[in-house]
Order: structure tokens, then sequence, then C-alpha cells
């Protein structure tokens, strides 16, 4: 098994291979638990502690090896991904500004050393259980990536009709499990997901890809040219005094928009791997963290001091203190010591109103 | 107003007047807030902090006068007893033993002064909105029971179809809004409610009396035996050292049963005063705590520091920390510092729940 031999699986050098983890997030649908000191991605979904940015870290070593992994991540975050990953490279941001302009700050780095160097990427905040699988399909969309004609997604093939995912419809066949991509969809209505799941023709999209770095820089300079500009400017400045005021300056101004959104709707160049199935899941919400461990017979789940009574498909989650629910169906609460969330589980996508809402009242010492 | 008067309606003598507040509850619908070593009665409903065995018997001192107020509590509670009620003479139980053994218990030691005194007994966690329309309400049943004949219930027009009170039915009319009961049904289903409330034969059973010191004990030899001979082995023990323990032996072994179900829906000489509206409540729940404060435009009731999101018909309460809710409709949640209820409104019934199971795990710090 791959993740036992601790071996770089893709040959260095000319056409070397990067992974790039993206790390910027905020995970506000894990408040109170996650907060912008210490988003989800600093924090353990396993009984085993590990992080999440840990465990993608040490998924992607025997891939390209701990040298060529690149975590691109708020100023602020530094020392967590320091203590976290400590032999990741560490590229920081002033402010978050969403994929496309952290994909766009990694590729500017990379090109430097090789503009054909290929370029995985992945959020760090992502659960899978059979890493090996994921290096395989890694693998095989870096090798599709590497003659630089492609921007390469992975999809995952749909077991519901997840109304939190985007959706990738297939097209052209080009063998090995991959596909030209016929069209992006965002998150879609249930009915709407029905019909994809249905149809057999459609993936998740899973936010994770490769390209190479001149290619990802050519779909950004046609789609997005203002974030060319932006990163023009800083890559002019790179490795002078002037490079982080640089950053600063022309990121506070950038549009935040995802690299999905930006480019690869746009672009004619996407091809999509239909991945073995790996134990996928984004940890989007409270609710499909809770699917990471095993309730008890009525679908409850406790974790800390809690008790349940007369109740069904609740989680309860208590850090500091007794939380007791009693007839209740598919709640969530979740206590973090200064502060507990409620909220039924249909409705955990909203939980970042919450955080809205406490910086609405200047409450952040809460978000 | 009777209430600015403070003066004593009723001729003391040969046929006082005594009311006897019964405080030996445990308040366990109101955890987390309500504990055994501070349970409902000697909490604040109102924004003015006023404990409600406090407000009970200030509504009774124009009545009988502060010197006739007798309150039977818990002997664990006499102090809490003493701060807030200090005028009132204080009957100890060693044992919670429901209502039959406390009433009981203060029948003998009113029969010692008088065996014609009227006794009014009510308990002291009722909500109560018109002290005066009270007053005259008991003054009327005091009349009626003064004879010696009569075991005067008062009862309350129902306005729903409410399921944890007990029902009287009316029966033959006594005049001056007094009825003979023809029949006292326990706490009934939502559809039998209904039937009670659409025949306008039925009142609300409020937990208030009034009786003849010597009808009272009459009616316990008559219908629990076992009772009254524990209460004669006390009689004979009052003023002398074995008195505490023997009140201590007997209560250890009595039954656990309230005056309804042990006495009066067994004689033939119950009697109800159909009340004019007073604005009662028995506060028998988080749900109907919160119907004494006026709820936001959406139905929800923040207390503390809590944040309502997308939600209707919420009651949160926080006393230590932020709790949000996000998405939910009809929740309680009460944060008393060590522990956190959730419970849907329609539930508050079974609240109590989580005591026995606090319990269970020896987890008495908490109950």
């Amino acid at each position: 098994m791959i993740g036992d031999k601790k071996e770089t699986l893709l040959p260095t050098g000319a056409c070397a291979t990067r992974a790039v983890i993206l790390a910027g997030g905020q995970g506000s649908r894990f408040w109170p638990i996650s907060r912008h000191k210490r988003p989800k991605q600093f924090f353990s979904i396993s009984d085993s502690g590990e992080s999440l940015i840990k465990a993608t870290a040490a998924r992607l070593e025997p891939l390209v090896g701990a040298e060529n992994i690149v975590v691109v991540t708020n100023i602020v975050h530094r020392p967590l991904v320091e203590e976290h990953v400590p032999e990741a490279r560490i590229l920081c941001e002033p402010f978050g500004r969403n994929t496309a302009a952290s994909i766009g700050l990694a590729a500017l780095f990379l090109r430097r050393e090789n503009p054909h160097t290929v370029m995985i990427t992945l959020p760090a905040d992502h659960a899978v259980s059979d890493a090996s699988v994921l290096c395989k399909t890694l693998d095989r969309a870096a090798t599709l990536a590497k003659d630089g004609d492609k921007l390469v997604t992975i999809g995952i093939e749909p077991t519901s009709p997840n109304t939190g995912y985007g959706y990738i419809r297939c097209g052209k066949e080009l063998g090995d499990r991959a596909f030209m991509v016929s069209r992006f969809y965002e998150k879609p209505s249930f009915d709407r997901a029905q019909q994809y799941v249905a149809s057999g023709e459609y993936l998740w999209n899973s936010g994770m890809f490769a390209w190479r770095v001149d290619a990802i820089l050519k779909a950004i300079a046609d789609h997005m040219p203002a974030l060319m500009d932006a990163l023009t400017k800083i890559d002019a400045t790179i490795g002078t005094k002037k490079e982080q005021p640089t950053i600063g300056e022309v990121f506070e101004k950038l549009e935040s928009i995802s690299i999905d959104f930006g480019v690869l709707e746009h672009a004619k160049n996407c091809a999509v791997v239909r991945a073995e199935p790996f134990g996928w899941s984004d940890v989007g919400s409270w609710d499909q963290w809770a699917q990471h461990f095993k309730p008890d017979q009525d679908g409850n789940l406790t974790r800390g001091d809690a008790i349940v009574v007369d109740s069904k498909g609740c989680v309860v989650h208590s850090e500091h203190r007794l939380i007791a629910v009693v007839g209740a169906e598919n709640l969530i609460v979740i206590d973090s010591g200064d502060a507990v969330l409620v909220c039924p589980r249909e409705n955990v996508q909203e939980v970042r109103r919450i955080v809205d809402e406490l910086k609405r009242r200047g409450r952040t010492d809460l978000t």
C-alpha cells in the first residue's frame, strides 16, 4: 500500500509534481468549535486527534514527498501550519480571497522553479478514508495534466442527491476513467440533484485539481485578468523588500472568487477523473462530521458529557458541561465552553449565519 | 384593593382562618435551573426578582395576616423559607411525601389550636396576576368551608385543552359560583381535554383548597387510614423530645400520594368554587414559564446572552455563555452554567426524565 511505503511515486525534476494544500478557510459552518483564530482544518474529526490538515499532508507525502508540499494559508495561521505540518513550505495570504487567489499565488511561486510543474491542489479540510486510492486518482489526474493542455478536476461518484456539493457533467470520454467536462453546476436544488444522480452522467466536484502551473496561469489570464494583473505585480517583487507589502496591497483589493466560478466554469479545456471510491467527504457541516462516528441504536451520537433521553438522530458534543436533550429529533447541539450551538440537522448549512450575526454585533470574541 | 390595605379580612378567634403554603416540591420539570438544593419555588419568574414563594405569601397576607401563614417544606429548605418568608410559621418534613402527607401534618398542628380553623391550602409555586380576585375567591371558598361539611376546591375556567392539569366536573349548583363536585379527573389526553373544555362543565383543578381542619382530618381517616395512623403517632409526641424522631420514622414509611388522589377523588363532600379569572398559572413547565414574558415578532424569547437566527417560537435562557439557535422551531434551551437543557416545547413535561436519568447515573451534583 502506498501509504505504508512513504516513497515518491512521481518523478521530480523537469516535470516535477507539487501538492498545494489550500488552508485559508474560516470553517464558519463549524462554529462554535471552529473560530477565526483556529479554524476547522486545525482540529480533528477522529478519535486519533490528528488534525484534518495534518492528515491531508500525510496522505500526500508518499505521492509527492514531504518536501514538495506547499500550504497556502492566512498569515495569522502560519504558526498553526508550522505546528501541524512542519515539513511543508508555507505561502501566506494577508487576506482570505477564496481559492482563485490562493491558487494563483501558489502557481506564481511554483512557476519560478519550473512552469511545467504539475500542481495538485486540494483543500486542507477534507476527509478521506482510503489514502492509497486517493493517491492513485491524483496520480492519474497529474498524468493527464502533464502535457499542459488540460485543467483536470477530480470527480466523485455521487452516493446521494447532496445539495451541498457542486456537480460536474461528464463529456467526451478520454479513457482510464477520464472525461472532458461538459459543464460545471453550482450547488443544485434537491430535485435537480436527484435528476443529476439518477442520470449517471454527473459527478460531485471534489475541489481537488491537477494542472500545470503554466496552464492554470494562462487560464487565469484568460478568464480573470484582474487577478492576473495582481499576480504580475506580486511577481515583480518576489524576493525583494517589497514582496510582502505588495501582496498585502494587491490582495486587499481582490474580489473573493473561487477557482471554479472564476476560471473552470469558463475554460473549455477542463477534464475530470472519475475517482474510484476513496471514502471522501468535504466534512462541510456538523452533520457530515457526525457521520464519521458510529451512533447508538436510536441514531444518537454523544461525545463528552451528554445525556440524550427519548430522542432520535441527535448529535451532542459537549466540551465543558453537561448537555441534556430530551424528546428531540435530528438536532445538533455543540458546546465549545464559551458558546453553545443548537441547530436542526437539516439546517446545518445555516450555522455560518450565526457567525455573520456575531460579527454584526461586534462579538469578535466568539467568531 | 385588598393587596394595598394589608389588613386581615377574616375574623380570627373561634373560626380563624390559616393559610398553608405547600413548599415541598422539587421542581424537577425546571431542571437545570431548579435543583434539589434550590427548587423552583425559590426562584423568580418575573423581572422583579421576587421568588414564587415570597409572592405567594405576599398575596395571602391581606387575607389572613402574616402571622397566620404556615409553610410546609422539606427540612433541607428551611433556611430558604426563613429567608424568603421570614414572618411565616414553618413546618418541616424530613422526606417529601406529596401533598396528602403535608396537608395532614399541617392539619395536625392546627387542630391543637382549634379544630374548627379553616385551612386555606395552596402551592408555593404558582403564578397569579390579580391578587385581589384570588383573595376574593379564597374568601368565598373559606366561607363555604366554615361549617365543616365540605371540602372546597378552587376550580379555574379552562382557556385551552391543557393536558397538564387535572379537571373537575361541576355537579349541583350551590350558588355564589359554587358547585358540588361531580367528579375529579386526572390529567387527560388531548382529545378528552378538548371534550371537557367544549362541554363547559369542567374546571381546571388549581391545587388550591379550603376546608376545616377537623373535616380534612376526618376525610384522611376515612380514605387514607395509614396516613391517619401515622399522624396519630406524631400527634402523641408533639412538644416532646420524640416529636422530630417520630416525624422522621413515620414519614419515611409513608406512601407518596397527592391529596386529590388519596382523599378528594373518594370523598363525597367536595365542592368547587368557580374562580373569577385571576391570571392563574401553575408555572408547571418551561413552556408555561416562557408565557410570562413577551416574545419578539417571531415568537422567540431570549434572556441573557442568546442569539436566535431564522427560528420561530424558541425560548432561550442563558446564564453564563452565548447560546445560538439557528433554523429551529419551538425549541426550549436553558443554560444554568453547569448544564444545558435542549427540549422541544411540546415535550417539556419530559424534562423530569433527565433528572431521573442523572440520579440513575449518580450525578447528584446536577440534580
